[in-house]
């Protein structure tokens, strides 16, 4: 990750002046407050990345990524804001999250302001066929967000409504950063449909390590209190799975702590140990590898030059972590 | 209006069978249930209205209009449920909203998937420019809403704020639904910018004679309470104009009532008393008949058919509430 950010460091300079420059308005100064409170909080820009690095592993010279990447910046930053309200989370990245700062109204309303700015953006790239990947993208998210609103604390969630879920809330705007990357480089349909499935495979990986880590992993390598899932009631891969072969003392278990909420303490270690006895926590790490092996795969048809070695070396970076 | 819905019946059943269409969702069945209960809702389309209109007269044959007349909604229905987070608002239409049958949650994410998706239908117009235009409306909007949000119980807002607040939150949409169409159409420079300065204009009227009803019009003509503004601390029109006559007996009044939000029983009659008393519901009803003025005005370089006569008369029709 660091060597492609570094290989990527002079588009990334010029993105970042790109955001900043867009997060202004002559009518509003909360707005760019409020935005640098997210994308200068300590992100590591992986969407964008991922733009940059499918337009220039097709040898683009141009600079319509850089519009592009700053746009799916954006985007996922319009979403943080409004999940944060959704979720009614306090903290994001280790700091106070902006609707605890501000307000629910201004995260609810800037998030607007940057999405529709991100299509304006959009627009100056010059690809209506980008633009439609990228508003597919945006339409994929918010189902995704809905889909899994009503997922919450609902153990009948199955395997397959919960990547449904991932794909949309997660996978796709990687698929939609590496996609629209090929797109704007003028991909042949082949790469452009192997990008596309990279992005897609890698974002599947992303978010199953992250739920894996949520019960399995330490403090610091996240930025986030293990066990956060487990208390807010999401219904994530192990519990699906611990959920499918349970006894009856297990499933009343996950009824009281997840679908009433109402948990004790001791509970956390209780659920670890209930995920371990099933292999839920294996078998998520284990989805988690296949998917990596995918987005590897799929790297094969693009040309065998540097960044698709970065981007496998990314691929393995982010598996790293649960291997 | 009545006549202007009628000679766009034809189109309009299209653009209401595109809306039901897009607001589908494979993914989640709570994104048509809510969407519908705001598009169903007895709104009177205006927005998409003025679209077609713009294509229409500048004899545009295409069906192209349709889908961004759809989008013009879109983006309008996405606002409202945001809105109504944003200002807790119970009801809308004499109807309960979105927010209080399902829950602000929803309403943020539904309201984002419209966006997205009326990004998406505006690609399928396939006019960048037409593309362009509707991006800066959406974000002007989202501008004036947090512009908005600063000026809410705050007595210092002065005229050109509030000014530039309703040009945002209200004349934006309007004119990128005019200019859109007008673009949609092949329209000429001078002939676009009429059309754009028609839709701010009529815009510009249409948030002023709301403002001037809220505190002087009949319940039965707006299907809101009078005194709505009053009761929520909103700084409007009229409010601004008296505040800026009034002598310390009345400061005291508008900082109690508005600034402390501290209101009694007779607070309401005794604003407007003091609202009459300096001509600031006359000044308001003034403006508001001024920028009907212009909209008609900016009438005059289009072709003189039948469809110019309607968009006069709908001009008139809106101002007539307050003459």
């Amino acid at each position: 990750m660091a060597e492609l950010a570094d290989h990527l460091r002079a588009d990334m300079a010029r993105v970042n002046a790109l955001i900043r420059q867009h997060m202004q308005s002559q009518a509003a100064p909360r707005i760019p407050e409020i935005t640098a409170h997210l994308v200068e909080g300590g992100g590591k820009r992986i969407r964008p990345l991922l733009n940059l690095a499918a337009a220039r592993v097709l040898g683009y010279q141009g600079e319509a990524h850089l519009g592009l990447a700053a746009t799916v910046e954006f985007i996922h930053t319009a979403t943080l804001l409004h999940d944060d309200v959704v979720d009614e989370s306090t903290h994001r990245r280790g700091r106070p999250t902006a609707n605890l700062l501000w307000d629910n109204k201004s995260s609810v309303l800037v998030g607007d302001f940057l999405f529709a700015r991100s299509f304006r953006m959009m627009v100056e790239a010059g690809s209506m066929e980008a633009l439609r990947i990228m508003a597919d993208s945006a339409t994929a998210l918010a189902e995704g967000e809905i889909l899994q609103m009503g997922a919450a604390q609902n153990l009948a969630t199955d395997e397959a409504t919960y990547l449904r879920i991932i794909r949309g809330k997660t996978a796709a705007l990687f698929s939609g950063a590496t996609e629209s990357g090929a797109v704007i480089a003028g991909a042949s349909a082949a790469q452009r449909a192997a990008l596309r499935d990279f992005g897609d495979a890698l974002g599947m990986s992303f978010q199953l390590v992250d739920d894996y880590l949520d019960y399995a992993g330490a403090d610091a390598a996240m930025g986030k209190q293990v066990g956060d899932d487990f208390a807010g009631g999401k219904v994530t891969l192990p519990v699906i799975r611990a959920y499918a072969q349970a006894d009856d003392a297990e499933r009343g278990f996950w009824q009281r702590t997840i679908a009433k909420g109402r948990q004790e303490p001791g509970d956390l270690a209780q659920a670890l140990a209930i995920l371990r006895r099933h292999g839920a926590l294996e078998g998520t790490r284990q989805a988690a590898m296949e998917w990596a092996g995918r987005a590897r795969d799929a790297l094969d048809v693009l040309p065998a030059n540097r960044l698709r070695r970065l981007l496998a070396d990314l691929t393995d970076m982010m598996v790293s972590r649960v291997s």
